[in-house]
């Protein structure tokens, strides 16, 4: 039994011109119109497809495909959204492949022992609306519904506000149930099935993450008659930090991360010493101990540079989640679908965040990854072969019928 | 004869109303709606100060007061647009200053023997559109008029479509005719006059700038799976070179003064490798001859940062004015105004481009300086005291009227 490739592949094809870019990537941004567009497009699919669509609170959109026994169900899912002038494959490939799956147990008429739900996470990439991962962290408990629907967007829109405005904001309580099994299908986005040869990636566990928030006050002032030597310049100080984050990946070493993603400097004109810059810093490694030890580089980085230049700063280390090892029964059932499947595969580590993450502390969860052409993702360059995503889609489907008929 | 200190109070007060921020400042961008009401504020009170007033091709505007004989004018002039939370001194004071001296004459029935007129210049800040003093530089024959049409600001909007969106499109020719003086009073942006205690500068001339633009190109990818060992970072190639154009300041010393002022990133998100980077580069320097070593040394910084990172980048130094010496006759004359007047002052040099720099390259121009606090200027916390703005605005009306009856 296998999914239908030709299939698969026009799905992909149609869903990916929503939000398409003139350079054929993807920017499909959290609760915009495209993302609603991208919404609606599945959910009408999914009923073609049979399933009972409901939608929760946060906006997760569920499509139940009915089981012999009211047992919990197998949930397959990933997102939608993407983050701005991103790729084709990063999440949306997840939930077709979802799809993909739902279709190929109606092709063989299979009715599994357990329902089998395709899941779609709102605001997963946290591109637009902070922190990434929102609504499966709702749905873990771990962040509060009314802080996530009091997240603002850069102009200052409210989460709730834009859920309900493209008419996603569901009645379904977004809580904890129990499920068999959460399994999500991604693009590896780092170089390694690529460099070996391998079509999939048994995932067993996801890295540690931290991000940080960091603001420089210096002090405003025309770039001409103000003297070197009475000048505080935030973005020279900002600059350090950057150099800094990147020293201490290089100090530490392994498999630490460490990125300045996002840099904004206030007024921003070519004729004025940069009064206020806002920085990210985003640092991954497997151990979580590695983080222990990088945060507080961070915070001595960013305390010697602010001193050199005279400047005032905040830095708030906001956001951390520890290593997510996934359920040793789940990563056995994907890593026994890929050899019936005669896939080349690998066990791997994910160093990015995924819904995956939260759903594993409320379930048994495990990933499936298919390779990324030059490691690449978050960009429009994203690719990934057809015979790869085959290969992916085909262990999705034989590890969610196993677990789907499991008593 | 003196100006009169209240009415030019209570002026400032007026026109400062229009763009305030909340804390004080000022955020006037040339040709938004809210410069459209300064300038609209400015010629009410022109016409009632009896001024004929015409606007040119560049929506510069003319006050003109008719002198007794057909001869070139004495021109008075700054400008009404401001940098984004930028203070209520920087152009502003000297068309004020110049409405007051034209008042000043009304309420002494001085019939000069040349006309006086004031000016009012677009977009002199550069702030929303590039480069600063454009309109002067078209008056100048320095920058084409077409050009300056078809700059565009940071949101792809036409210079000439907004002049003429906000009534300002003139008919008037911008073009150089015969002046017998051009007068410019203005804040001094640095700390000199304040240090040292005095009311007024006698500006000898400004300093030469450079002004270049960088991209660099980097390779968007996650911020997670993408280990250290394959990135190419466009933002801490960057950052680079943010600490070695503040290095080259330190090496060549002296007077020169180099800032990065602008700094954009993309995609600009947290868990993204920045892909791309633009920034800005400002050099200053009296000696045109320190800008030709420091220049060079931009290059060098530059590819050696890129270099190291392995990223593609465009580098242009796209602006070049020169020292710009003014006048003798007309720094004499600002010297015995000030002298007459009682005035503490002393000469000096503007580290910042003004209106009166291109100027000068049409006809005899020259400055009047007053403190300004802290040095601090395009800022909210832009304050000079009333006693220095009195005593520089009895200087302007007093060297106005000297070489207004100079035959």
């Amino acid at each position: 039994m296998r999914i239908d490739r030709k299939r698969l592949e026009r799905s992909m094809d149609d869903l990916g011109r929503i939000g398409e870019t003139p350079r054929g990537g993807l920017t499909r941004l959290a609760l915009t119109d495209d993302d609603r567009r991208g919404r609606d497009w599945m959910v009408a699919h999914m009923r073609e497809a049979g399933l009972r669509v409901t939608v929760d609170q946060m906006g997760n959109i569920f499509g139940e495909r009915a089981g012999a026994e009211a047992l919990p169900p197998v949930l397959m899912g990933s997102h939608v959204d993407s983050v701005p002038t991103g790729g084709k494959y990063d999440g949306q490939l997840g939930v077709l492949c979802g799809l993909e799956t739902i279709r190929a147990l109606n092709d063989h008429r299979i009715r599994t022992r357990r329902p089998v739900t395709l899941v779609i996470f709102t605001n997963e990439e946290g591109a637009r609306f902070q922190p990434a991962m929102i609504a499966s962290g709702v749905m873990a408990g771990k962040i509060a519904l009314e802080d996530a629907y009091n997240t603002r967007d850069a102009d200052g829109i409210r989460l709730a506000d834009e859920l309900e405005r493209i008419g996603y904001l569901g009645s379904e309580p977004c809580v904890a149930r129990p499920f068999r099994a959460y399994l999500e299908l991604h693009i590896e986005q780092g170089p390694i099935l690529e460099e070996e040869g391998l079509s999939v990636g048994v995932v067993e566990g996801i890295v540690a993450i931290s991000w940080s928030r960091l603001t420089i006050h210096g002090v405003q002032d025309h770039a001409g008659p103000t003297p070197m030597r009475i000048r505080h310049d935030a973005l020279v100080a900002a600059a350090q930090v950057v150099t800094g984050v990147r020293r201490i990946a290089h100090e530490i070493g392994g498999d630490l991360v460490t990125t300045v993603g996002r840099l904004t400097v206030s007024p921003n004109i070519v004729n004025a010493i940069p009064g206020k810059v806002a920085l990210s810093i985003d640092m991954r490694d497997p151990k979580n101990e590695t983080l222990d030890r990088a945060l507080p580089l961070v915070d001595r980085v960013v305390r010697d540079a602010c001193e050199r230049e005279g400047v005032r700063y905040e830095l708030e280390h906001y956001w951390r989640v520890p290593f997510t090892p996934f359920a040793p029964d789940v990563v056995g059932a994907v890593e026994r679908a890929a050899k019936a499947g005669g896939v080349r595969y690998r066990r791997i580590l994910s160093g990015a965040g995924h819904d995956a993450q939260y759903m594993a502390a409320i379930g048994p969860a495990g990933m499936i990854f298919v390779p990324s052409r030059g490691g690449r993702s978050h960009c429009e360059e994203e690719f990934t072969p057809m015979d790869d995503i085959e290969n992916g889609a085909n262990t999705l489907f034989l590890v969610a019928l196993e677990l789907a008929e499991q008593a």
